[in-house]
């Protein structure tokens, strides 16, 4: 299936709706577009083609938008950096994905490795070109990275066909109203934030975008009736809940919903929130998914916590080896928003298998349907919204030369939600603060574990995996 | 792309929903999702198979809405039979389409052609068999006969991937609310019936269901806000406003618009809707592009008075030969809601050329892109809703052996909003009851000319086309 070009088509249907409010300016569909396309020239006047393959390092905000939106037009595959990485996780997803160029902000210049074309925008010369009128179903908008349990973060490649059904889904589920305005506060580069410009192309929605999360900004907007929606993960939630409580606020009867993802909201939060007029949307999703797969609605919130609800419609769930309602194991995903695969070292490695996505999380499904994710990737760790995945903090920890094994797992953090937690076998003894530097020299500072153990040996199963929930359980005790 | 089986996927994820609401009685999505399961046993009962395509004869109503479930959920391409058409139009589309079976109510069985098996359910005895869990985006889900500029009529197939990316178009652009009622008062075999059904499985939306248009109940529910939107044609539309004038009665702040299709609704109409709480929406489509291709914004009624509006989102329409705003030209339609193309006689001529419709009819779009449709397939009329094609009863007449040509147009009617008149050119002198007979045999009520002219001959152009214009021109200063 073709779709028309979604920045020319919204702009073309709807102009002078406002497509950005971010602070105290905003630009229409037109003028974004307009924005969009300038930028579009000056990327392909540095003489990259239709086709190519180029990276995003930026730091939110409107004109992270227009890069965004320029990239599209200009045709490329547009591979989204999380500009908390460090130069060297940076330089392995650059590598990885083969991206010919990085396109940043001046501010960020100094994070990109040396050895691939920077391109900053406002030196270039503009190339005239006319940007594709339509757009295939199979191309590929997007490329997010993903840890996997590898160690080996994996690009996700992400098509206009999944984005595209992602956001009709969606839709079906929250409904639309005219004047919808959705508050972005995720950032960009991930799929909680990217889905969101997304949507409002599709829907010719507005979007209130935050260049981060702000707590205070949200919890005005919201009391205002100025946003409809947000995205939001439960450490986020909960802070703009303290807020409207505190100030004797609650949420205009404009305000609808609020998407919830990243783990179960604990139902103290929905009741909290339900007596500020705010639903609750919990939702399961992740960068194969182009987000949401599963969304529990406001209705059901209490009936059923925990769970992350039914599917979108577009979507089939099931559970690996499940026999009947209730039985726990692998959570496999089948629809349109499901990744075709990956780039670089992981392209041969198939996404899906009979046309299902092996989640490697582990869930079950009620008697009714309802889906209840009990572990995500086993070992998941979700800090402030961040995706860690312990196998990568492990293959840094056992690069370090007295180190024999390491296991991480996350453990709850007041702040954070989550945080890593180092258990290791040394080979002689070392500092847990040498540990420390060790990592926050090759990881981002939220992946650096908060806790460093040392153990004699590491729980593992007869097949010699390890059991990271042991981890965790042992640590809980010990505390 | 695949889509889970709509049917059971919806009775999967919204259970309890009311589906279907008729007089006092509604169905939740399960309840109808199990009569549609039980027909189509039925139906697989007959020996029919999965791919077969069978058509349907029925008088509205839910079980007829039942009935098209269950063809769908028994894999059959559906045939849908328009049930005001006499047994010989009848037999030309169950012949033209090679429907292997009719499936009926009993109180159209003498309608149905003696040729083809006819198969009433009750009698049946029930096979079960295991549902399609997945509709491939290709599959053609009905065929609909519509009747060109040939006189032969021609069956249109309509895909699963067409209904559905119309369904999720008309979404994004007229929005989608929790508690949405869609009142569905238009004949379920056209498209315009059809298309509610798709939407109400896709969104998980209730359909109030009249087995016939009634403006009473309609005037009433909408004062009520017991439905939310409602499909009607102009001459339908006034019906209403007129009954809730009379009663000094306003609709009801949940009732939100009414899409308009069949042709321009007059500026005054639109005022008085507006009036009384209503919005109109103004929309272009046929039976090749499944329901709505364009569609005017309620905001830009007045403003753009006599336009259909912009396209949705997924689609593009420009004027063949159009080299500026203004120009006027044939419409061409492109889009997933395009049909792949025809069955029966007209299998091998292509529906689209490089990707675009030919609609045959003229049309304009404006220096803001809004389109103008000033002459649809430059002879069809509407007539209650209904479409009639001057050929084919200009072919009916020619079949009289005193007639040696003829030529129709739509007239003026001020309760059906054009009728067709037929000027005839004779052999010999004979009497317009005798025509009025002879074409009341052969062609449904509607499509009998209200009016015979008997002329010397017919204005053509000069390539000897018909102008039809030129009829209704006499007509009209005749009078």
């Amino acid at each position: 299936m073709m779709t028309p070009n979604w920045i020319l088509q919204r702009a073309s249907l709807t102009p002078d709706r406002i497509a950005i409010s971010w602070e105290e300016q905003q630009w229409t569909f037109r003028e974004m577009a307009e924005r969009s396309m300038d930028i579009a020239k000056k990327m392909r006047g540095t003489g990259l083609q239709e086709g190519n393959r180029v990276a995003l390092l930026t730091t939110g905000g409107p004109e992270t938008v227009f890069l965004i939106h320029g990239g599209l037009l200009a045709g490329f595959e547009l591979v989204m950096l999380n500009s908390r990485l460090t130069a060297a996780e940076l330089a392995y997803q650059i590598e990885d994905s083969e991206a010919v160029a990085v396109f940043t902000d001046d501010s960020l210049l100094d994070r990109a490795p040396d050895s691939t074309p920077v391109s900053r925008l406002l030196c270039g010369k503009a190339e005239d070109f006319k940007p594709a009128e339509l757009w295939h179903e199979d191309r590929t908008l997007t490329i997010m990275y993903t840890s996997g349990t590898t160690g080996f973060p994996k690009g996700v490649r992400q098509t206009a066909g999944n984005h595209l059904s992602s956001a009709a889904a969606s839709a079906f589920n929250m409904g639309l109203q005219d004047g919808d305005v959705w508050l972005c506060a995720m950032p960009l580069f991930h799929i909680s934030g990217f889905s969101i410009l997304s949507r409002s192309l599709i829907y010719g929605m507005t979007v209130r975008l935050q260049s981060k999360f702000d707590a205070e900004a949200s919890a005005r907007e919201i009391a205002e009736g100025s946003v409809t929606t947000m995205s939001a993960v439960s450490a986020q939630l909960v802070r703009v809940l303290d807020i409207l409580e505190g100030r004797k606020l609650r949420a205009d009867g404009r305000f609808r919903q609020i998407l919830a993802g990243g783990g179960p909201v604990p139902s103290p939060y929905i009741r909290r929130a339900e007596a500020l007029g705010i639903q609750i949307l919990q939702t399961y999703g992740m960068t194969e998914t182009s987000s949401q797969t599963a969304t529990l609605a406001a209705e059901d919130a209490l009936r059923k916590t925990g769970s992350s609800g039914k599917p979108l419609f577009f979507n089939r769930i099931r559970i690996e080896g499940a026999e009947k309602p209730g039985d726990e194991g692998e959570i496999l995903i089948s629809g349109p928003h499901v990744t075709p695969g990956y780039v670089g070292r992981f392209s041969d490695s198939p996404a899906q298998v009979d046309g299902w996505l092996h989640t490697g999380d582990i869930g079950k499904l009620d008697d009714e349907g309802f889906l209840y994710v009990l572990d995500r990737r086993s070992d998941l760790i979700i800090s402030g919204g961040e995706n860690i995945y312990p196998a990568e903090i492990e293959q840094v920890l056992v690069g370090h030369p007295d180190v024999a094994e390491a296991g991480v797992a996350g453990v709850e953090d007041k702040h954070w939600g989550h945080v890593p937690a180092a258990f290791v076998v040394v080979r002689k003894a070392i500092a847990a603060e040498e540990l420390e530097a060790f990592c926050r020299e090759r990881l981002a500072p939220y992946k650096v574990p908060k806790y460093y153990r040392f153990v004699e040996e590491l729980p593992r199963n007869a097949s010699n995996k390890l059991l990271r929930r042991e981890l965790r359980a042992a640590f809980e005790i010990e505390k």
